[in-house]
């Protein structure tokens, strides 16, 4: 009877991690006849590209996040679980949470997303914060203002130096977003607002390992961001490791760099999926996947997203950017469909990524994009960059603010959303706020 | 030489807060041969009268506040410092900061504005948070949402009952506009969005010590509103003064309402300036002024806006709104204008409020609006307040925000600024958010 039970029954798939992948995976199984649950540690899908926009006061959290549960309202076979998972059970097929609930899977996707690695330095995290959450782009967003803050009276010229630095490590595409935008936010958009000070001595460092900046565009294409950051005053600083890292400054190839404000774009490590299941992971934590994204043999479990070491045919790894992790989100999808209707005994096709082109953008005019062998730089490629990411924001809503706040900063220079929450209320945050203006490290606790 | 010195420095103007009333004297003194100093502990100005639009996930908080230093930037003689007042010396006109910052003054504003009081019941204030600042918007809507999500997981019916019941105390303009909200938050904007629950059962309870609601109106709008609110599901509880008040419900009139969603708006106590003077204060924590707003006989510090017990011509205190604290700031301004360009010694016009009328709304459609013996109801003073709104909302670019916003959730019944954030990350907030979704009662720390 209970064989009888079990057959009648949908089979449930269970989407761990609400980010470009699991909304994927979720809304291409709208029309399966299966239970789709999404589980998240937050009740909001971000727009991550767009979240060192945040960071640097031109946009607001909510223009580039979207509740999870609006987007899944409309499909009835989809539910949202809020949660912190801790663990899978593979043997009785459940997943996990803190509070003690456990879900049932058939069907389980992983696609919890990528975290900052420091290498073996997680103490550099708090003078370095990365960029991968809201927390992070409002802790980051708030420490450029109070470091304006901070040096505005400031008398002693060392310290006020120090707090007009700013350096981004790391010269991917998010430390070079990073550090145009600080460099723009600093030198135009607060240019009247201050007195004493001008932010225009304000400087920015970028410092990079490797040999050039944007290492996965081609180096025609480096060369150009190279330059078009030089334009905004960047100081760009190449194959420099770096040695040290704290509240003071850091060191690079033997160099010290007085600096309050860092921000880290160097590493990023996949969360502890491999731990619930107990597999092996690479060293930046991510979970080594079969051509059909299926994990450790078990053709149930999917890892997907920046949570999967998935090797294209070139032998390199598919990298953690957005169009990747949908595909095989649409992937995962599509193939546990095909499974559902009884279809799966034929050849499964193995998940090939289909190149969609490479962007970056470098302040408020600048961009390179690479689509195959068609390469675009400066304002056109800008103009592509700004159409592209409007274009992927979910939500006609977020789509109409987005824009019409990037055209007003464009005409006018503003910037809207320059406010300092959290840090300058009264309680232990108005201690934190006298620690600030008074003494020497920004040190104020991540969750202000 | 010492006097000489003196006579030839231009007059220091210290402006401590940045609201209403702080702003208006500021830029009152924009053309004026004195310097202006503005002390605040936030950097930013924000309009109040919407707060409860961002604790009801309508708007986020940049659409309604404004960076200080952004709206002085063009006024050469003024600026801006970020900072927390602990006290005055008024021997040596200094006011001091928490930092140890002394900034000297000749003229000295007070417009430090108001906080809730609980009518010496403080501990009441965790259970029920108030809405004065945009954490305690941002706090009411994390409850409010979080509220939901517990619900949606909740076994236990009478649990889950309490989980969708939302209280809030007092019925003056900010109670009703936030009983309104969140009885349309809950029952259409998220009506799609749970599986389990229907927000459509949440209850929203409006509890008044008072005879009416909005009791600053004439009788017959405190009607129209009564029945909008009850058009809208809100129940409202007239006469009840709340006798107890905790983390699983409050007691009104011997009746023990279960709820896990509190909302304090019964009362407000202005900020400790009284206290930095030695003078003495109302049992609301204002401090008495002369009829030119001047306090304590000293004609060279003035207290206004919330900050400030100023008696009209009727033998009432002038109410603690926007229009009175804008007037009161230009009043100031102006006098102190007067005074630098030697026409002090002619006859000093007493402070007047000129009224400009009086504005509540319920809800999306309906609101009151009194001007004069002019009164309007329903949806025609909707309209205008919601132009009057977004005509005083400060900088061109939020009124555009906020009016697409606005016309975007009356059509569309959608929210754009659902998202809980803080509370669901890594550390320990990740613990809160366990402690929320797994015990019974919500009390994350406020700085969440």
């Amino acid at each position: 009877m209970r064989a009888q039970k079990k057959s009648a029954r949908r089979s449930r798939v269970v989407v761990v991690g609400a980010g470009f992948a699991g909304i994927a995976a979720a809304t291409t199984l709208a029309r399966v006849n299966v239970d789709v649950t999404v589980i998240d540690r937050r009740n909001y899908h971000l727009f991550q590209p767009l979240l060192y926009q945040v960071a640097t006061a031109a946009l607001s959290p909510a223009d580039i996040a979207w509740p999870i549960r609006g987007i899944l309202s409309k499909q009835d076979n989809a539910r949202v679980e809020l949660g912190r998972v801790v663990g899978v059970d593979r043997q009785s097929r459940h997943v996990l949470l803190a509070d003690g609930r456990r879900i049932p899977y058939d069907f389980l996707i992983l696609a919890t997303g990528a975290r900052h690695a420091y290498f073996g330095h997680d103490d550099w995290a708090v003078a370095a914060p990365g960029l991968k959450k809201i927390d992070d782009a409002t802790l980051i967003h708030q420490r450029v203002l109070l470091a304006l803050e901070r040096a505005e009276i400031e008398m002693d010229p060392r310290v006020q130096r120090s707090l007009l630095t700013f350096v981004v490590i790391g010269a991917g595409p998010t430390g070079v977003e990073m550090a145009g935008a600080i460099a723009e936010l600093t030198r135009t958009a607060l240019s009247c607002d201050f007195r004493q000070i001008n932010p225009s001595l304000a400087q920015v460092v970028l410092v990079e390992a490797g040999a050039r900046v944007l290492p996965s565009f081609s180096p025609s294409l480096s060369k150009r961001a190279f330059k078009a950051l030089e334009a905004l005053g960047v100081q760009v600083l190449l194959g420099l490791p770096v040695t040290q890292c704290d509240d003071t400054g850091v060191e690079v190839g033997g160099m010290r760099i007085s600096a309050r404000t860092i921000v880290w774009a160097a590493g990023v490590a996949a969360s502890p999926a491999a731990k619930w299941l107990g597999v092996s992971a690479d060293r930046n934590g991510r979970v080594m996947v079969s051509k059909d994204l299926s994990v450790d043999g078990d053709p149930n479990i999917f890892a997907i997203g920046d949570t999967a070491l998935a090797i294209a045919d070139s032998g390199k790894p598919y990298p953690g950017i957005a169009p990747v992790a949908k595909q095989m989100g649409v992937y995962v999808g599509q193939l546990i469909a095909r499974r559902i209707r009884g279809k799966h005994r034929g050849e499964v096709p193995e998940f090939r990524y289909r190149d969609v082109g490479n962007l970056a953008t470098i302040g408020r005019k600048a961009a390179v994009a690479e689509f195959g062998r068609l390469k675009l730089w400066g304002f056109p490629a800008w103009l592509l960059w700004a159409m592209a990411h409007v274009y992927f924001l979910i939500g006609a809503r977020n789509r109409i603010v987005v824009s019409l706040n990037w055209i007003w900063n464009y005409v006018t220079l503003e910037r809207g959303a320059r406010l300092i929450t959290g840090a300058t209320e009264e309680g232990p945050e108005a201690e934190a706020l006298d620690a600030i203006t008074a003494a020497p490290p920004p040190r104020q606790p991540r969750a202000a």
